[in-house]
């Protein structure tokens, strides 16, 4: 009670004081530059001639000619997936490669085409995968007209998130996933401290939107975060689809 | 000391019994389908032609034609900036123009350039806004070789954030934004529940990614919130410069 | 080249600038007032006589006399837990117990005893749970020496989350819950827009930091979200232990 | 228009198909074990005898008796605030005092006094500041009764954010400050990758729910973000008003 009223006092001491009303909002005359800071100045990048060409500060992954930046991730050999076109293609059985270098925080711009001649239905058909860090699989499957498990079709985190919408290109047709990824991070006695998150579009459409990923992709169980690196080698997955891939690229962010 | 003891006496029981050792992981043979589930279904957007394209659930807020969906933001009137081309173009003191209709979370693409002819410099070359929810301003501005404060540049949140990096392209060129909004939150007693978040690719570079927004933009002072509704009008910026904007859309999310 | 180039050029003709160098950083002689706000005024709360006492706007769920805000969560009917001093003590058999009134976002104070005789091991011994919005479980176990999966512990979001620490005390000893609840939001086709999270305090420990719920808890299989209201109630389980609670108090927010 | 054929098509086929409808629905009968996992096993952390004393893992940076770990921060040398029966009590002109140990990411708990008899109004009353990494201050005034701008008030990030409520005790009557602070995080260039983050309960009460930080606090204009070691000293602030302090512990997280 006594709160109330000396608030109730103090509204109408304030009610009576023109002066101290006036200060009641934030001033807005007043000094501009006080909000305006030069240092530090913002880094330069210039842009791709097109929004999927890599901007200069990337490191191109794939530009269609070679596998130098690939190596098997079996057993760490050369990698032998093929190359057809400006494209690389699954070889069945070639198993998934991985970069040679490893990554953390990034941009990731990778574009894939799932065969023209669908064979097989639901996570048969133009199945493969896109490890960030080689544990967090964005999925990449032909989900058009294919329904499968929310949480396994083209944009989910496999067996996690379904994306917010299926917008998936045809069969045969080239496909993009613009993809922004923070890594998770471990206290000292590798508790998670904070989890991986991911942001993607597809095709343009943005089908996960800043989502808390719960933990390694697993194809049984409980996904859950053991400790890794801060940086770990991008890994795309031979599942027996001739699925392609070109024009790869990323930002360390 | 009881506790740590107990602790290691349980290490040493756990070290002498496969049978619990072997459950110290997550089993990862079962029943993969355990972790599957089929519903609710994922929406099917189309997507657009190219990945600049409006996809089908898109509002297109200008398509090149007119200025249906935009009026003066002064007094309601007809929206009275130019159409050149398959652009609308700033008309020095025709005002800043609104959306008729509101939005609140939001995916935005929107396109613009600023005169080929450089006039002026720092602030007063080539500048515009957005304006998400009509109050939180993402930056328009030449920013390709004019240095100006780094919260004011194209791609910051003006007067709050710097974009990550300078990725714009020359006067005289069309840039893009690709824009991910989270409108703010509040009480009913008008605190703040949640503040406004922003995620933006300028010419496919990630600038500002999953920023904290501070408030409702100001020229003066601090900026902060007040509350407003859950879905308000974008507004574009007649700074004075004749910029141009075209292939604008917008998907609420 | 050029870029960099003009960048050079840029550095140098600022290094020979006193005037453009004096202005690199936010200036901070000006007025003060230009970052001052008084409204809105913040709402006045009085806090209990010590932290653990409920504030003046906190909605007391249990003060130790009776069950009036509960009742049986298998039929609405009166909740038949005992209770005994202070506590009300779960009783095998009545089923869990729910909350008459429903809540969303808020916070929580749950103060719990687990029985002074150890009776079982791991999962059997002490055992309840505290479900926000009846659906996200918080665990209550007794896990004092008392080694379970590691989310399964007390403080741990029940086959989600270990806690960071286990901060238990011992069988028979009041322990405390300190419970900061976001909701998780749908958007209208169901979709998850925004996931649940929590941060808990156990025993004034902290042990979920801003955690992110992966969905409704489950014994078997994936957790996952299915679009709810954005108030429910929230529920105490019977999990056949007789676990007591006492002083319990929450505050939407 | 095939799309939704198609969709049509095969909504009419699962409701025919008994076995793919109850497939629909993640799967609730299996092995429980897979959502189970006892590594890495959970830290134990003995708590304090009341949530207000310090966990076993706790850096006691006061404890009544001395200022040993506690050095001025205007030249390094010893500490020179008094200590009356178990506080420490500000001494006017005596600066800014400073931990000597540097913190991150950390749990806060700290008590303050503001004096008995009222002197001053506004800011000039019982004022003081807790400087998180001596950066980001968590306001300490005496704001019982007191009106002054809401972002300058006990309980606000100084100058930028007002508490959620006005939770504070009386002149001369101890309060309490539990802390949960997330330090912000720099790119090589020195560009801001996370901003700082906080979460208060003020006598019990939350008053910030993980508030993103803007930056270093500014008495004048904009607060911005300089990039700084990943731990800091703790500063308390001599903000002339003989403030007193009791029961320091942090816990780095």
């Amino acid at each position: 009670m006594i709160i109330r009223f000396s608030h109730f006092a103090m509204s109408v001491s304030l009610a009576l004081s023109s002066i101290v009303c006036f200060a009641q909002k934030a001033p807005r005359n007043g000094d501009p530059k006080l909000t305006e800071y030069w240092d530090p100045a913002v880094r330069v990048v210039t842009p791709g001639k097109t929004n999927a060409d890599p901007p200069s500060d990337a490191i191109v992954l794939f530009d269609g000619k070679d596998l130098s930046k690939w190596k098997s991730d079996n057993d760490g050999s050369a990698a032998k997936w093929k190359i057809e076109g400006n494209a690389m293609v699954v070889v069945k059985g070639a198993g998934n490669i991985s970069t040679k270098e490893a990554f953390g925080d990034c941009q990731l711009h990778i574009e894939w085409r799932t065969p023209a001649e669908v064979v097989g239905e639901s996570q048969g058909r133009g199945n493969s995968g896109i490890f960030l860090m080689g544990k967090y699989e964005l999925q990449v499957l032909d989900s058009y007209n294919n329904r499968t498990y929310s949480n396994g079709q083209a944009g989910s985190i496999y067996k996690q998130f379904p994306p917010l919408v299926n917008a998936s290109r045809g069969p045969g047709e080239w496909q993009t996933y613009d993809i922004i990824f923070t890594a998770p991070m471990f206290y000292a006695d590798g508790a998670l401290k904070s989890p991986a998150r991911i942001t993607v579009f597809h095709n343009g459409v943005l089908v996960q939107n800043n989502t808390t990923i719960w933990g390694a992709t697993q194809y049984v169980g409980t996904p859950n975060y053991e400790p890794h690196a801060s940086k770990e080698p991008l890994i795309l997955q031979d599942h027996g689809n001739p699925v392609a891939y070109r024009n790869i690229w990323i930002r360390p962010i």
